[in-house]
């Protein structure tokens, strides 16, 4: 009937085979409106197989409504069961494919050693995690994170950036991109001022304007934030300030004392928040990090924090200390909102960080960052001697350097690119436009590549610019 | 000086608390703009510490902006570093505490069995892909998740569901919770109306009405949603209809193909896209799973599923179906807006998914839930005989109930709180307060109830009924 038929070999049940071509026989409209089903054994007989299954079959379709039966056995085909196809197209199949790997050295900047990743030690962490975690852990949990890691990171903060905070105010966030969005979602209720660092990170621009923020840019110097420019202009409350004091992105200025001061009382007399993002402030070159804001006016200061830069970011562990005056509303946030990450990574880490280990990779880590950062700075110097000026190359996993009369538009990026190495504009994340101070400036980021990549690399883009035309 | 000391005892090095005290003196006003601060010989050998220690914090204090040097080794606390401290009190300390344990027997629903979660089976498969992955997995990855995941979804899908699309159609969220934030991100661009199922699960009621969604809510029957009424009123587009048509909730109604047919109609002729909450449907206990609705019109349904309930909520695992013509908006999202789980559970949960375990242990926590639910069933006709009447028992991790003469009031079920049990009201679902049709049913979970617990559970609801003055 219909060329129903059954295969044995396929990984098909018979009775899902049998029932997925009747059900396609009245959905295309062989089998029409009051169509007769063939007789239960009859049927059975016919394809060979048991009538069990053939019942079966009949009673799910029952339930489902295709077909009915009338006085007992013998059954058709329901009414309106009758769909018009439409071709679907399969046109996602070949795109959006990740790019294949090339021989290409790349200068990412943001993104730590991948193959440092300690995956015996963090392997053995998360195995005793899972056989230990009691079961109450494995349902929906506190939105604000597993408690364990909370006291974990809040002592580790302390310790090691004389933080003094309650491990109640620390949110564990699905990496510190999640913290921003709660920020978002906390602060931007009503007023969407920002007030922010010119430059700013790109694809913190994008986001924060897809949310329709309204940017109050404020200059950086070397110093970073230039905050005497808060206090010239008549500034009306902002939604929050965000600023990167350890190490302005990209230019890498550390905010002295003076600035910090001057920004928090404007915080105090405006009313509003600081959001600051301590981004690779783990990774501090010379002398040791630098203080946070956070700890000089916690009541005003929302500190951001990540663990993607110090293990990896496919974790998507980081988190946010939240003033206690923004608990209570952070309870108050749509549930669906706070996507926090799996309790199992969260108590692993939490153990990984008590047990010492965290701090001794940091530490492990910190030293090869040094190193790269050293090459980088040697070879930069080897090849382009006093044409090129070093900044920003105190911490974190990037420098920016400047070279003597070129300017890094994404005509000569590509250019650079065809020789087999990608560097970055720091003029791209400027935000007024006309500001051309960054133009001379490029971004080199040096967590994940080894150091035969960065010699090759500076080699490169020696070649690259001594070929421009 | 100003009763600096320092602890050996304590796990701060020298230096920090070297650093952080004068620091703090600065902060604080002890130590103001001008005072000299001692020799670093001298200062040394009154903490019988090395000269470097200070040497070290000076040059840290330095960088920070809180001192200067003139003539080389005099060195002075720097102007504007004073800062009026404000008091932090910590009222978050002992507050937003989880509750304690009791002995409640709590029939919630939506949750599974989690002490049935296959911890040494998940152990085994987590190490070996911690073990094998492969670095460029560590990096922020695809934003729709991991190809790997992504096939075994779809080849899982189809095999068990008769589900047919690409891989690539597949978007692996952070728990179904992200799924819905991902599609109202899609699809709430302008138009903010949104057709649902009356009732609604309250907490996507809230979701979706803190997004400024405007509901068009459509009565159901015993077979879910009615068709008929989206023809009877002229209703303009939709954002998109939301349904759960493998069984409605908490009614549990199947809504049968002739239903299905005039909302894919529907769809089509509104250019509207329909949501398919598939919540728990691999759970069925009569017949095989339902029909999905994604698999008639692949075009026009986004299908949504979950791993909270097969597995276990905190793994934070789920996925939705994209059609084709949505999977380009989708990849233009914000990348601040897609917050995937770690590349390591997906790629673990893509090997326990092809190596045929999840498809077992589901197999198998199918038959614990189907005693579980007989058990509640027993139980329930066994105290209150034909007092009582059960609806939607067929599926998922629930059932509803109804009483003779009894109306489920929040007075009612604090009453029944009060005997160490907890059931739900299936009115609190409801949208059109004024339709009393489910004020009647309760919701019982049995999903992470033993069965002793279903028993006592059920005697504590009698004795509740039992002294209801």
């Amino acid at each position: 009937m219909y060329g129903i038929t059954v295969n044995r070999a396929s990984n098909l049940s018979i009775t899902k085979q049998l029932y997925q071509q009747i059900r396609k026989n009245i959905l295309n409209g062989h089998l029409r409106e009051g169509d007769s089903l063939p007789a239960t054994r009859k049927f059975a007989s016919q394809l060979s197989i048991s009538r069990n299954i053939v019942l079966e079959v009949y009673d799910q379709l029952k339930i489902e409504g295709f077909i009915e039966s009338r006085q007992g056995s013998y059954t058709s085909v329901a009414a309106g069961a009758f769909l018009t196809q439409l071709p679907s197209k399969f046109s996602a199949e070949n795109q959006f494919d990740t790019s294949p790997p090339s021989d290409m050295i790349n200068f990412r900047y943001g993104i730590p050693a991948l193959d440092h990743f300690p995956r015996k030690a963090w392997k053995k962490t998360l195995t005793q995690t899972i056989l230990d975690v009691s079961v109450s852990y494995f349902d929906y949990n506190d939105i604000a994170g597993c408690l364990k890691l909370r006291t974990a990171i809040a002592t580790y903060l302390f310790k090691t950036r004389g933080i003094v905070c309650s491990p109640k105010q620390i949110i564990v966030t699905s990496g510190s991109t999640q913290a921003f969005t709660l920020i978002t979602q906390l602060l931007l209720s009503h007023n969407r001022k920002v007030i922010i660092e010119d430059p700013l990170n790109i694809q913190l621009q994008r986001y924060l304007s897809s949310l329709g923020c309204q940017f109050v840019p404020i200059p950086i110097d070397e110093q970073g934030l230039q905050t005497d420019y808060l206090l010239k202009q008549s500034i009306s409350p902002p939604s929050f300030i965000l600023v990167t004091p350890s190490q302005q992105f990209p230019t890498g200025g550390i905010l002295p004392i003076q600035r910090r001061i001057q920004l928090i009382r404007f915080a105090r007399e405006t009313n509003s928040y600081i959001v600051e993002d301590d981004y690779e402030n783990e990774f501090t070159f010379e002398g040791s990090p630098i203080s946070s804001l956070q700890e000089l006016a916690p009541e005003k200061v929302i500190y951001v924090g990540t663990f993607s830069k110090t293990l990896i970011p496919t974790l998507r562990l980081g988190y946010m200390i939240l003033p206690n005056t923004l608990m209570e509303k952070f309870y108050k946030l749509d549930w669906y909102a706070t996507q926090q990450p799996s309790a199992i990574d969260q108590l692993a880490l939490a153990s990984f960080i008590d047990s010492g280990q965290f701090e001794r990779h940091v530490a492990k880590m910190n030293k090869i960052y040094q190193k790269r950062r050293n090459k980088v700075m040697l070879e930069l110097n080897r090849h382009f001697t006093n044409n090129v000026k070093i900044l920003s190359n105190s911490a974190g996993l990037h420098l920016t350097v400047q070279f003597k009369a070129i300017k890094f538009s994404s005509q000569l990026l590509s250019h650079i690119l065809h020789y087999g190495v990608q560097i970055y504009s720091a003029h791209q994340h400027v935000i007024d436009k006309n500001n051309t101070s960054l133009l001379n400036q490029a971004i080199l980021g040096y967590g994940n590549l080894n150091e035969n990549e960065i010699v090759e690399g500076i080699q490169r883009l020696k070649t690259a610019l001594n070929n421009m035309d």
